[in-house]
């Protein structure tokens, strides 16, 4: 036996007993005589004090170590007289009668506290290193905590859980898939999955009725910030339901996880939105409602008052930011530069101030002031406000005024941490079309049922009309992130084969990459619909973090290398040659 | 709302309730006037009832319905005339008002019984329809349930679970990996992980002193019978622990695990084995220990009388099958011929019989009756008792002896599905000498620490003095399956790079492929150990069965294919091009 005890266990009440403790040398105090000797473990610090009345060779093995050292001391538990409030051991101490050092430390090279000196690559390169520090230890348990509530909540609602496989069949569509040369099977190759969804789907098939993993998936993507190749899902799906049910359930799981997880507590439904509404009001198909601040579509309004820029713009949309009829020109013309920057793209940015003299705009060339507060009405802006106005192609202005209101949101600081929204949104658009390559792509995937009553524009030849086809889809927001998606699947087999036609594969492409679950549709597939939430991006939004790096253990960087292994990298020719391939280019 | 109850829910208390019901048909009876259709899904069957009062368009619906479709249906339970004991639902049955096709479905290849007409690949083909039959949904039941049990121990004895990345660096050391090509970084490969051996190692590096996953392993070999290239692992490590701690530990886990899914008990610790003895003893290192029948070395007792087969064998050893004193010529014929198969590769059998008439042997020209007598009286043999001989090279003749030991165990019925033994085998040799490519490899992997008071061979240049070093290393076997291996790790860089030194890799091949595990253990690495457990395999055994197959939802067939999806398959140049890789050959 290593230790008695963990360093975040003795009280006052185990004073006297004799204990034996391992940990980490966090820092080493020499107070003359005395010297203190912090000890920490995963489950908290202890203080060991060494006093002058220890042996020689304690004191000479207390005068070697060094930060992180690995340390077995044992020692009798007194109180403190200077007692430390701000951790569980802060009313003892061990006074030390034996010390053996099981492990010596080279210098890390990064300090290992919540703040730490070392750089972002410096910190990847020694991941076990960071990995030691405070808040990556507690992202790791909160995700453990996460990953158990969240199947003891579905094991307790009857949900099964079962492994799909990695080794698969390359199906892009949509993303690109890693894939993996078979030796066996030489001049073929595997994929790794993007999301199980297709062996969901067939477990439904199989009778299974309710089916959940927690899962890794893969995508090999050009990796944009806080992306990673692989990631992992809560992947559900259940058989003989309707959005609502599938709602409702995950519904349960949310509101049990921040019970369980967070003790916050939604007494009443989250609310739903449709898309068209997501887009109306917050210009973002994941509107985060932690505050209001609505959009208001100023196209009536504004137009025929020979001023251009409206009178020539598809849209024209403000939101009223409260309290802010003070702002500087200096602070306007940033925000204006903020708006223009490319990432907004947009063209300029027209205000209303609602001021103690009276309404005052950039545009007041064109309005008179009557027309400004009819404006201002429609926000029910009231004095002290300030109305901030975009202008342009519909689509793009709608998501830069979205944008405009998120950055609005954090400079009033409405986007508090603790606070958290969740919501429904639905009904998608179907199918998105690309003009490069002249075809529709499923917006959620290909396997996402229309709606019933959008079911005859769904077999038209009218482009238009496919444009118009919902999608009987829906995602989790919180907090202005999608952390969940999905939908009723098609279960029939013949509006599956409508489906791959519409987008564009041909009955021989379609037969050779999804015959088997066309064949399956076949054979008695019940109604079916399921969700899979972001793993990562949920346990990151738990833990209050915007980044999902911290929440993975071993993540890899923004060119997709895991630099503390050195992966990817170069293999020998033999283990190509034995797999058939070679490296060209 | 599909449904208001499953088909394993209603009982008699239900009388009188409207119900809908959801399902696939099993069977149609037609019975002159009323029709009965038995009603499936996970939960069970129910039986459905069309009487004569049913409304035309019921019973026209009814008349089409075929096997395996999906209905939906609704109407009043009642109380059955003729119960059926067999199913929950059986005292009950549902008078069908309302019927509707929720899907249609083609004639199943095969029949969805329990025993079903369709062979092996054709199931395969088809798993999705092989996954409705009652044996493999109990599987993945009870694999469901496993699962659950695992985590919800090891989460109360406060592991942490954390996910391990799947694309790492390739460091084939044993088994060869599988790769995947990197577009990223054109010219480099990304491994799928044997196991995350290095992972949990370095996890213990930072601090989080008891970890676990259930996770994907990946390993390419050739596939002997019941080998799966991906397969799943309960994999776990523990800080600061000796092997007492880890064994104590595991075992709590598996007496969890065989109480809450099996209900049952073990009340006395495991018991324990060198693998000295259970070579000597069951001629194997994962011994059933259901039936005693212990080899006995015969070589000082039978040399020196003139028998040249034992004269020159390096090692004689017996068993003795109670009981089987009156096996026939033929029967022990046979069993001559089955020990000479290849497989086990013995050259003879030599029998002695203890029968009412005294005692015969077919060495009874070497051997007078006395000398079988004190034979005999070293298995403690009694009348009516067969001891079987094998003779030859050490180690080979032993292991012959112990696959006839588990025969004989076979054919006595010793062998019973639902008596279960649990054993711990411990202290193996750290390394395995390969003739072949003349140098050592490690039995278990190079991270198994050797026996301290082993350390001075294990620095010794001398070959032998190495072959002697035991490791710290122990196994789980259960029935004479092994289950879960494990060991105290290495967890100084010196010893681990004198490891490496042993297994021949030089100093830049070290650095390259295990450099990072090197110098994590320069930064305070605490000594450390742990286990893995192949999660298949002790789902199979729980459900007492030999073949993992089952208990995998989508396994892959002896050729590493997936014959449902027709996985491996041909990617398109384009996709080739872009990752910088061609097939050759």
């Amino acid at each position: 036996m290593y230790r008695t005890h963990s360093n975040g266990e003795l009280r006052l009440q185990d004073q006297g007993k004799e204990v034996k403790l391992v940990g980490w040398v966090q820092r080493v105090r020499n107070l003359g005589g005395m010297t203190f000797i912090d000890l920490r473990d995963r489950y908290g610090i202890t203080q060991l004090t060494i006093n002058e009345q220890a042996d020689a060779e304690v004191k000479d093995i207390v005068g070697q170590l060094g930060r992180e050292f690995v340390i077995q001391a044992t020692g009798a538990v007194v109180e403190r007289s200077s007692k430390n409030s701000k951790i569980s051991t802060g009313e003892i101490e061990v006074i030390i009668s034996k010390i053996a050092i099981l492990n010596a430390a080279e210098v890390p090279p990064f300090t290992i506290e919540d703040e730490s000196d070392g750089g972002e690559e410096l910190r990847a390169k020694y991941r076990y290193l960071d990995l030691r520090r405070g808040p990556l230890r507690r992202a790791m348990e909160l995700r453990h905590r996460m990953a158990q509530e969240v199947r003891c909540y579905l094991d307790s609602v009857i949900f099964l859980e079962i492994e799909t496989p990695f080794l698969i069949k390359s199906t892009p569509e949509g993303a690109r898939d890693f894939v993996v040369p078979s030796r066996m099977n030489q001049g073929e190759f595997y994929a790794l999955p993007q999301s199980p969804q297709t062996f969901k789907q067939l477990l439904m098939v199989a009778g299974y009725d309710r089916y959940f993993q927690i899962v890794r998936c893969f995508r090999d993507e050009d990796l944009r910030a806080d992306r990673q190749p692989e990631f992992t899902q809560i992947d559900c799906e259940m058989a003989f339901v309707e959005r609502e049910d599938v709602l409702q359930t995950f519904e349960g799981l949310i509101t049990h996880l921040f019970k369980s997880v967070l003790n916050v507590e939604f007494k009443e439904a989250f609310p739903r939105m449709s898309y068209a509404d997501a887009m109306k009001y917050y210009g973002s198909d994941k509107p985060d409602i932690r505050f209001d601040m609505r959009m208001v579509e100023l196209n009536d309004v504004v137009k025929g008052k020979n001023f251009s820029v409206f009178d020539n713009a598809q849209y024209i949309g403000g939101i009223c930011t409260e309290g802010c009829a003070d702002y500087t020109r200096k602070q306007l013309d940033e925000l204006t530069e903020w708006v223009k920057r490319p990432q907004i793209g947009a063209t300029g940015l027209v205000y209303i101030r609602l001021t103690a003299e009276g309404i005052k705009s950039s545009v007041d060339k064109f309005y008179i002031a009557e027309e400004l507060q009819k404006l201002a009405a429609l926000f029910n802006a009231k004095q002290g406000d300030l109305i901030l106005i975009l202008a342009g192609a519909k689509r793009k202005t709608m998501e830069a005024l979205g944008s405009l209101r998120i950055e609005m949101g954090n400079r009033l600081g409405l986007r508090q941490k603790n606070v958290y929204a969740p919501l429904w949104v639905y009904d998608f658009p179907l199918l998105e079309w690309d003009d490069e390559t002249q075809r529709f792509y499923a917006m959620h995937h290909p396997f996402t049922s229309p709606k019933p009553e959008d079911m005859d524009k769904f077999y038209s030849k009218d482009k238009e009309a496919l444009r118009q086809v919902n999608a009987n889809a829906y995602d989790f927001v919180l907090n202005g992130v999608e952390i969940g998606g999905g939908s009723i699947r098609i279960h029939e087999a013949k509006v599956q084969q409508r489906m791959f036609e519409v987008l564009g594969l041909n009955a021989e492409e379609t037969a050779y990459k999804f015959g088997f679950i066309i064949d399956a549709f076949k054979y008695g597939a019940p109604p079916h619909g399921g969700i899979a939430f972001g793993f990562d991006r949920f346990c990151a939004l738990f833990g209050g973090q915007e980044s999902i790096r911290d929440y993975i253990a071993f993540p890899k960087n923004n060119a997709g290398r895991d630099v503390m292994l050195d992966a990817p990298s170069k293999i020998d020719e033999a283990q190509m040659k034995e797999l058939g391939i070679a490296t060209i280019g």
